[in-house]
């Protein structure tokens, strides 16, 4: 494979950093007791949690400064900044809940990420198996060649070959399919964010250009505000554009579907595309999502 | 103003816990100190660095779990899922690098923030000062009501108003112009780096089309990974969207153009566009900005 395509050459110059961040945590010596197999991944699950826990405090964050806005338009006494400082607040707010939302979604994606790190941990033991006899009877050759337990091992081989055939098909059956799983939901979970802050942005923007900022001089009085009305509609259409969104995404193709509870071929193979269910993200992992609900939320409320 | 169309009547319940979050550290005694007046905006910009530093932590988290993943495909010694994963890692450190770019950008609107605060900090001494004055005045109309000192005191009351009058001018000539400068500049930021997450999200959905995940038997040996051409052409084709890409925002339109020097307004007023620039983000706040030259060098090296 060539070096200079790939992200894995770089990774000294650029990562080494990031990467040994966690060098001397709980976390990695806690990686020191996974299988030989399924330690990189495990590593990488844990990375992927601290970047989830960075999207839900960036969410939180965001919900704290979009009222601390809201609150400080209102200490002006200004009208105008008190109105739309309060709407762009109300905006802000959804912002910060899809940010949440896209951290609960990062949680599925890791979920699948893991049960490929449970399959690599289960295949372990079957290779060391395999190992140990083949050693065994090298050893035994050497010291004591014609031992007739020499007979006994070469059948357990023959027996710890097999089972191994049979986890090493598992464990390719189980990697290519579910990281396709993984990164469909995730890359899901990118398009849904953005497309989602992109209408909140866009109304923001809107919202903005109903402030006047012409300057007064000393003395003056500025205009009663008059656009609150305006203003609400903007905050109106947000809402129903939100409400609206669905999911446009290039469906990824997976031949799995025939793949048994065996983890082997089935017969009847069927080829299917894990994302034309309508939603990308709750099909492959259901889970509970109570920011799911909190999603529009703001929205609502503001325009109620 | 109608409370049930506002956010600000519902931060007690939603967002106390949050708002109360830093209620105890240094960065909230520090804002004792700060003039009444800007104490509000003072705390929301120390908030919104917490923000930002999630955003970085995101960022860097997600370059590192990149590095992992192609590391992790490299040591599956399964072709496909080695060249596949290299390619996704390659795809997701941009959109580490975005999170990145996107932290950066809110810098700058930090920065705007900080001018308003900077102007309310400084009008307060003229408000306390005009207080001052009217309560001395009051004092001694009581006690000495006859005081020749009243006159003397009565001629200050009338400059510190007419300081005051300027000040005031100044604070919401600067305050409008300045808080539609700081949120066209976030929700800029904000599509920017949606709309450059959507490109590189959609095209690592095209490299996991690339994978083939139907399962095999035991014994059976996978094909050999015929579509590393087409991938490295998808990194290609990812490259050449990301450097095409460019802003289209409704522009945000101002009138403080005919803000003078002096805060206040000028004869020959002209109103322009703060976002018709090429740049929206970098125009109005020009900073360093080293990742934003990091942008698509991923890309880039891994197209080479």
């Amino acid at each position: 494979m060539n070096r200079a395509l790939s992200i894995r050459s770089r990774k000294k110059d650029d990562h080494a950093k990031e990467a040994s961040k966690h060098t001397f945590s709980i976390s990695t010596l806690r990686g020191m007791h996974q299988a030989e197999l399924s330690k990189k991944l495990f590593k990488l699950i844990k990375t992927e949690n601290h970047c989830i826990e960075a999207y839900e405090t960036a969410g939180r964050e965001r919900l704290s400064i979009a009222s601390q806005l809201s609150d400080w338009g209102e200490a002006t006494t200004d009208d105008a900044v008190s109105d739309i400082s309060d709407k762009i607040g109300v905006i802000m707010s959804e912002i910060g809940e899809q940010e949440d939302l896209f951290a609960q979604n990062l949680e599925d994606y890791r979920a699948i990420l893991k049960q490929i790190r449970n399959i690599e941990a289960s295949v372990q033991p079957s290779r060391d198996q395999k190992v140990k006899i083949s050693d065994e009877i090298q050893k035994l050759k050497y010291k004591e060649p014609s031992s007739p337990k020499l007979v006994t091992l070469e059948q357990e081989l023959v027996r710890a070959e097999a089972q191994n055939l049979v986890a090493e098909a598992q464990l390719t059956n189980i990697t290519r399919q579910k990281i396709k799983e993984a990164y469909d939901l995730h890359f899901a979970a990118t398009i849904e964010r953005a497309e989602k802050q992109i209408i909140l942005a866009k109304y923001g923007r809107r919202l903005l250009n109903l402030l006047d900022d012409t300057p007064v001089v000393p003395g003056d009085v500025r205009q009663p505000f008059a656009q609150a009305g305006e203003a609400r509609q903007v905050l109106a259409d947000a809402e129903q554009e939100l409400q609206r969104w669905e999911p446009h995404l290039e469906p990824i193709h997976s031949n799995a579907g025939g793949l048994g509870a065996n983890l082997m071929p089935m017969d009847d193979r069927s080829t299917r595309a894990t994302s034309e269910a309508p939603d990308p993200i709750a099909t492959p992992v259901p889970t509970e999502k109570p920011a799911a609900e909190a999603q529009g939320t703001h929205l609502e409320q503001a325009t109620a």
